[in-house]
């Protein structure tokens, strides 16, 4: 542990390693606007604490970050609400796929944790209930976090999650029944279809989850955007909730707090050293992106660095 | 079975039997509208395929029929797509409350039976493909059936009921998102409520359900509105999925196919003899009436009439 | 309804018909002993209240009667307990495949029906409680309902049984450990195995079943085996929850009350009419004979007789 | 983190601050054996890589160590197999009771993971296959790892739980019945109950998982009992499976990987500095020792060390 591995060799045995496995999977098509993605695309950026970045592939490339986008809303409205949130949500992985409304019936519409939909759902509540112009507040949150001002929302991919995006207003009016969300469904789904049409690249992600391997603290101002504990805490809530249905199985292989998102993107922290983006949009069963997870579990194997 | 049973003199044994029992129960609060009904209330209006009525209590007295309305309207789809209706709704009991997500979830968008919400949805949807102005012509139907221009939409229950309607709009956007609609959400969920707002009462109900008991043939125009294989197969359906997750219970104890709804009304049928509605507000657990159940066991009990 | 249908021309007609069918669906071979029963049979018996019998095809070949066998001993804890026995045992459909623990987890031990195979154990074991020599009497009590001495217990079954009956010893200690079993698992298993296990015709089918046609009363010596209310009620039972997870198929289709066997029997009853009893051994996926329900489809079709 | 945190001050803190929990909770009384032990217990013991050990109250008192067992006889089956045992179990959390049968159901027999009961009678079954003497080896395996020859299995806890023991009877029949246990259910179920009967202190516990701490190296002899990648697997199975269906919050909450019992013991990692143990009976409605988890929460948080 005392020389610090060469990450940009690794990267680059990586990326060799994993080619093949590039476009394999299956791209998400639930909406037409990600379904549109070339399938042959990997990228992956990893930044260490000290500031240094390392980049393979088509790291700058902006892709649609999706479900990765909850841990922003989630940080926001932890910031706000603090531990009150878990009222409202709990913490437990859900071991259901990421948009089923089962255990929401059975538990009362209380989701079982903030990175399912129906838990996002409910942190976009908060955040309405707490903020003026919600949408606005999240963009310049995550601009400041990866110091850019090129993220945007990508209207493209806006227009057609509100095509089809009925199993999410199912999941809104289901929760609005048991009286879990406080603003109008219109806007929930509103402020919900705009961060996950979040569109980031793998550098972007990389510095903008740094906060998370350095206790809560912000890399481009110091500001404090969560307690050291409840940095933490969000990086518990990664490790058990992040990847859907797949948490055992990747907390297994690879080893980190991690999060997924259904356009082929995952972010990891190892807490203290560093933070990692990889982006592929093939996507394995569960949804998580195949060479990406892959290629996560080869970098905490050729580094030995990992949470365990 | 030669000499006719007193049915009048029966009707008010029960009468006198059940009072106890009036009251009892909790009386529907799920909207507003339902609970500002009189707790006290019982009624009972039996008819014979011969055309005579027997009345009792508040026989003549109107009330939301709610779920019993999915009778109608499961009659107007069946007499317009036949069996080609059961390729989007199954025919089996749901075994879970009548509002449940969950078999939806597991079993792709195919609601058990057409007469839990999610399969009365669907039912809404195919009438709506069918019928330029469908909320028009269900009124109509019902108002012919029992011959009487009095039976209206309460509108205060509509509005009601549009104003908490979150989770069948959940199911409705479910139901979508599996692609089993095929209308707008917003007509399919104004078709069912406004069905569901029918008011009427015991004899109108008796009179109207007379169809059943003579082999899908109206009473007043001797109108053939199903085929007597179809007229049948929908008490069968009556019989085990009429009364939520009560159906066993319901057979067992009153030995008719019956249909219940949450205003405290319950209509039910012996085939090729009469016909019965009997309305009371107090509901059980499973949301059928405590002393509707009560009466039509005393009914089957007394007569020595039922299915089996 | 005022002349008797030619029953013995409808059944001829009946197995024209299904004769291309019959060979079709899968031979249960869940135990080797069951599974080497020629798939190419065919009997069916009708027997009237009067008195009459008529069959057809196999009519009086021997197969093993399995969940048929549920029934009888109902009948006889009935008989012992009364409606006391349902403090142990639910009475609404199940909803789940028939050898399910899940509902049994969910609802503490409780199961759903008499007729799924946990309730049978339940069953088992409250003969267990007040016989002493259960199984004899089992045998017995059949024996004189059908009047042969023929029927015997299949040994090459009962051990073929016992030899693969995990799922059963499964549920036994399940229920055990729920506190709903007072014998012990050994002796209920035997028990269960042993009335499985029986082999039965058709013809010694529908006369053991008659009691249910006629009120509870033994066709043989008049003997009230149920009082006429208990008997309706193992009807109503029938027919929401004798076949397995098809009873709203089956009531659509038939419309009568009915049970099933995997070993490709089932028994229908018409109250206050006649008793029928059908073989095949190709089953449908739910576990009901393919040409045995299609058989009697036709039988209530053609006969314009069933009890809606 | 230069200079290492004062431990055994550390640990007298927390014992004054649970000291009010200690006795709250309910002692798990489902045999009667572990329903005996006094319920104002409270020990905890810490052990270093570098071999110090910090103890505080009744860190040297014999407890019943229950579902901890099942990491030991994991490990041994890890040593076996290796990965090839995941094609029997999965890695996946439960999300419901540890002794459901549910999953197991509807997942074909496949445990979710391990260290439920299910997977644990896979894994026992698993050293069945490979060794001779299983009970004594796992015994033998226990004493090294501990350097201690007075770990005993509690004879009384084994009678006990044979008594009680016919969930767990249920869950075997089941794993037998879709073909996933290969030994007799009378052996594994023997093994299982003798290995979770096990009794040992807080010092024996903190030393025999210390191999967890250092990559899989035994602490006594230097033997790899794990290959480095295994044993951080294994701290990942730990983290997302170890503790019952509070997976989540104990990961929120203490951030260690780690293992309880309902005997109310409770044992964690952090890789590459130390390894906890910790015992007070009061339970909470998860099944986790209450004190114990809290007193896990206060050594995260005084010390500032979790993996997160």
């Amino acid at each position: 542990m005392s020389t610090r591995p060469d990450y940009q060799a690794i990267l680059d045995e990586i990326h060799q390693e994993v080619l093949p496995q590039v476009g394999a999977g299956r791209v998400a098509d639930y909406i037409p606007a990600l379904g549109r993605v070339p399938a042959d695309r990997f990228g992956m950026a990893l930044r260490t604490v000290a500031g240094e970045t390392f980049k393979v592939g088509d790291a700058d490339e902006s892709f649609s970050i999706q479900s990765i986008s909850k841990v922003f809303t989630l940080t926001m409205a932890l910031g706000l609400e603090g531990e009150e949130l878990f009222r409202r949500v709990g913490r437990e992985p859900s071991g259901t796929a990421f948009n089923s409304l089962v255990q929401l019936e059975t538990e009362n519409g209380i989701p079982r944790n903030p990175l399912i939909n129906a838990g996002a759902l409910v942190v976009a509540d908060a955040l309405l209930s707490h903020l003026e112009d919600a949408k606005g507040e999240v963009l310049e949150f995550v601009r400041r976090l990866c110091e850019s001002d090129e993220v945007e929302y990508d209207q493209e991919v806006v227009r057609s999650e509100r095509a089809w995006g009925d199993r999410n207003a199912a999941l809104a009016h289901f929760l609005k029944s048991f009286g879990n969300l406080e603003s109008s469904i219109e806007s929930v789904l509103d402020l919900y279809v705009h961060h996950c049409s979040l569109a980031m690249t793998c550098s972007q992600l990389a510095a903008a989850f740094q906060f998370l391997a350095q206790g809560g603290k912000s890399p481009c101002d110091d500001r404090q955007l969560l307690t050291p504990s409840l940095a933490k805490r969000t990086n518990a809530l990664l490790l058990t909730c992040g990847v859907y249905d797949s948490a055992g199985d990747f907390a297994y292989r690879v080893g980190l707090p991690g999060k997924s998102g259904v356009g082929g993107g995952i972010v990891a922290v190892l807490p203290e050293r560093w933070c990692v983006a990889v982006w592929s949009p093939g996507l394995d069963p569960s949804g998580n992106s195949l060479a990406g997870t892959r290629a996560l579990e080869l970098l905490t194997t050729r580094t030995g660095e990992s949470i365990f």
